[in-house]
């Protein structure tokens, strides 16, 4: 099977650029490398002696020699007393990528991920803040100033639960503006709001809860992240008060996740009297609210309401992050926790991974402490609200038979649709529309809270006359005979 | 219980500042709020009318009635027909944090990672790079850099695998100075080595791997990161060929974490013939070799050996991060995925943490795109040859007799202690002197590669006149009498 090789190589090694004269070593080397894993040497495959490569090379003998003793060490080369040295057999034709420098073309399982978006006209897309006015010059001049203050040590591993100003500064905005009970010392820094529920629900599984109850309809994927952690997603449906508390008393539920100050998808609030039930149902089954705390910055038409956690710091978890203030690509988030939960959430964190950047974390600190955040969130507020009332406006003129609901908050609101209408041929054919929304019955989880279907009609990332467009669309898709 | 509240209020109701007029209604708000958390005001008391409380602070009592709104719609009040406003059950003073606004005083279980780090004269921790050469400046260029290139798009959610310019950047690196096989296909960001092997060993348990093998002695925590996922760790010992595969064979695991190039602690490299051994037990076993390829950038007498990912992509999981070449602040780390893998990383990845900053990814591209990487790592490589001269010289003078391995690379060395000497007396000893040492016993899991005593040396972040220092402390411990 191996070739005994003799006389002149295959052309690749041939292929020294003498102009380079010391990379003379590692341009052998590599060839040696490519050629053995293109399958050009087999496995067992002799190589010629080191006197016999390096003449016909031209090059020096030692050269030849740690050419072989590196390939060796790297376990490409066995050395034998009395057979030379040979390609070992473990070494053999195996992956994709057939040449080391030319990789980019190497086949390979390329995961769905990495297909590019489609590209629609008007995308409605859910959650998304509007990109293009990131506040990526602030958050440059953040990072400037952070650098400039930071210590060597900052440098270095942070304490486990965030940079400690950071957190300072993350506690104080929580109790100014959204009423919260929060600390520093019970305040954890994450790179956003999955790694925080991440580590709460890997945090509860190892407190011995083993179900959680989840909002349908209500934020997507968080079943899929609860069964990773080995707890039991248990849906519980929602009304136009929020959460049915009655449902949880009902499931085995210890915990809840919960969207009480706009609720995703549907955008109502949680009510005052769903407020009382639910922290007395957390007392009596001495469980615990998660509190996603998404948008709640941008409120319309009256004050926020306050974060759930003010009112039971003991027993709300309450979760945020930049991505709908700042942008997603900032990749911070936070936890205020109950007393109960500090330490073993701080662990969870710190066995799996270390958390956000350095600098990025005191750069947040810098950008809130200098009003910046707020100048910015004011002047966000300003945009979503004219893309609201685009959207209120344009569903007003084109589709004046339907309604709009969970205006009061963020950057999303739901079109309800006539009883009976089939969301997926809708979304399906304004898709061909290059008009992208989604179906409410996309936020289901199973067939819980199932009820008059209807569109997710997010405005965040969509300008005026998008938002315009996008509902003249839908209006030609719901209706197509009257237009 | 409840105490009909009547006449004057408690004090602080009254400290409205009557200087900012418009604020007058959220001090109130808060001022309640605040009563109620510290008891002030108590579950089931009932709240002055509107009316009352109205002229009572001569304010409007609209001001009044949208406080109570407020605070109902927040859960802290309850509003019943025939009895008026009351303060809800829930409600009660629970938490530490008695006042909204001297939260920092609140006393509160802060978790130990909170303490201050122990502060020594020399510390020879292991894993630091030098702090103070963190290129704190040629980051910020990165930063803004990257600021200037990014897409408006860059600010939203990026692909789950990482940017894919810095995927690109990655494995072409990682080819080039590795000798890997790695292809931007396969490439994961992470926030570093942490992240990365949390993915890792969930991905290998959903894929059905149960146990994973770990070098004793071998890097901290890796156990309890493995026993967190539901995989048993099995201890595997080290002789000074590098990990004993024999013992691998006999265990029940199909997966083993490794750190051939410079095996933390002891330093010994993994030798040509283990490698083959390693590479035909992943076969046999069908399992995968998890390569931590954590200070490889560094070696001193010789040239890198190659990553073992070249040798046998398809078995091999290797993982790299910033931490060691630029500071662990950076939080940046990578996979190089075998095929099969790929898409279970990814989906993990994407259900627990999005992952790294969009800035800070395009960051790294550029500084190692721009060569300031490399020409980072050259002006390390010398400063840490210095160190690890200046350790060598210091043992030779004060400690001639002891032994030093595992000086081929990295930023640490193991003195070997005389047979029979007990490293914890030895540590405990030289803290007293204000000298921080780690003893070897720390890297071992339960028994398994217990061998002579010996002191993990760490000299990355310890200048040379700190090292020589400590050694001769070290003397003064060892041996009290000669010295």
């Amino acid at each position: 099977m191996a070739v005994e090789w003799k006389g002149d190589g295959p052309g690749l090694l041939l292929q020294l650029d003498r102009d380079a004269p010391r990379q003379l070593g590692h341009q052998l080397q590599e060839q040696l490398r490519a050629a053995i894993r293109a399958g050009a040497l087999r496995p067992g495959e002799r190589l010629p002696s080191s006197r016999g490569l390096a003449e016909q090379l031209g090059i020096s003998r030692g050269l030849v020699v740690d050419t072989y003793a590196q390939l060796y060490a790297e376990g490409y080369l066995v050395s034998e007393v009395g057979s030379g040295t040979r390609v070992a057999d473990r070494a053999e034709a195996t992956a994709e990528p057939t040449t080391a420098d030319d990789s980019h073309s190497g086949a390979g399982s390329a995961p769905r991920v990495e297909h590019p978006p489609r590209r629609f006209d008007v995308d409605f897309e859910y959650g998304i803040p509007d990109l293009a006015s990131a506040p990526v010059r602030d958050w440059v001049w953040a990072l400037g100033d952070a650098a400039r203050l930071a210590p060597a040590t900052l440098m270095g591993d942070e304490p486990a639960p965030g940079d400690p100003r950071l957190r300072d500064v993350l506690a104080a905005y929580h109790r100014r503006v959204r009423a919260g009970a929060s600390i520093p010392e019970r305040t954890l820094v994450t790179t956003g709001f999955r790694h925080a529920l991440t580590l709460v629900f890997a945090t509860l599984a190892k407190h011995g809860i083993q179900a959680v109850g989840l909002e349908s309809p209500g934020p997507r994927d968080h079943d899929r992240i609860a069964e990773r952690h080995g707890l039991q997603a248990v849906p519980i449906p929602v009304d136009e008060d929020g959460v049915d508390v009655a449902h949880l008393h009902e499931s085995s539920a210890r915990a809840v996740v919960l969207t009480p100050a706009h609720q995703c998808p549907t955008g109502v609030a949680l009510s005052p009297v769903r407020r009382q039930e639910l922290m007395a149902w957390a007392e009596q089954v001495d469980g615990f609210v998660i509190e996603d705390d998404y948008d709640s910055e941008f409120r319309y038409d009256r004050q926020p309401v306050g974060s759930l956690q003010g009112l039971a710091p003991e027993r709300v978890i309450a979760l945020g992050s930049v991505s709908k203030t700042l942008a997603p690509g900032i990749r911070i988030g936070w936890i205020f926790a109950p007393p109960t939960l500090v330490d073993g959430l701080v662990e969870t964190k710190a066995l799996t991974s270390r958390g956000a950047p350095a600098l990025d974390q005191l750069a947040l600190a810098r950008l809130m402490e200098s009003g910046r955040y707020d100048r910015h969130l004011r002047r966000m507020r300003t945009t979503y609200q004219a893309r609201r009332d685009a959207l209120i406006a344009a569903v007003d003129e084109y589709l004046p038979e339907l309604r709009l609901t969970g205006l009061a908050a963020g950057c999303h609101a739901v079109l309800r649709l006539p009883e009976g209408t089939d969301e997926a041929t809708v979304v399906a054919e304004a898709e061909k529309r290059a008009v992208s929304v989604r179906g409410l019955g996309n936020y289901q989880l199973g067939n819980v809270g199932a009820g008059t279907p209807g569109l997710v009609m997010g405005f965040g990332n969509v300008n005026e006359s998008a938002i315009r467009r996008g509902v003249r669309v839908l209006a030609e898709v719901l209706d197509p005979g009257q237009r």
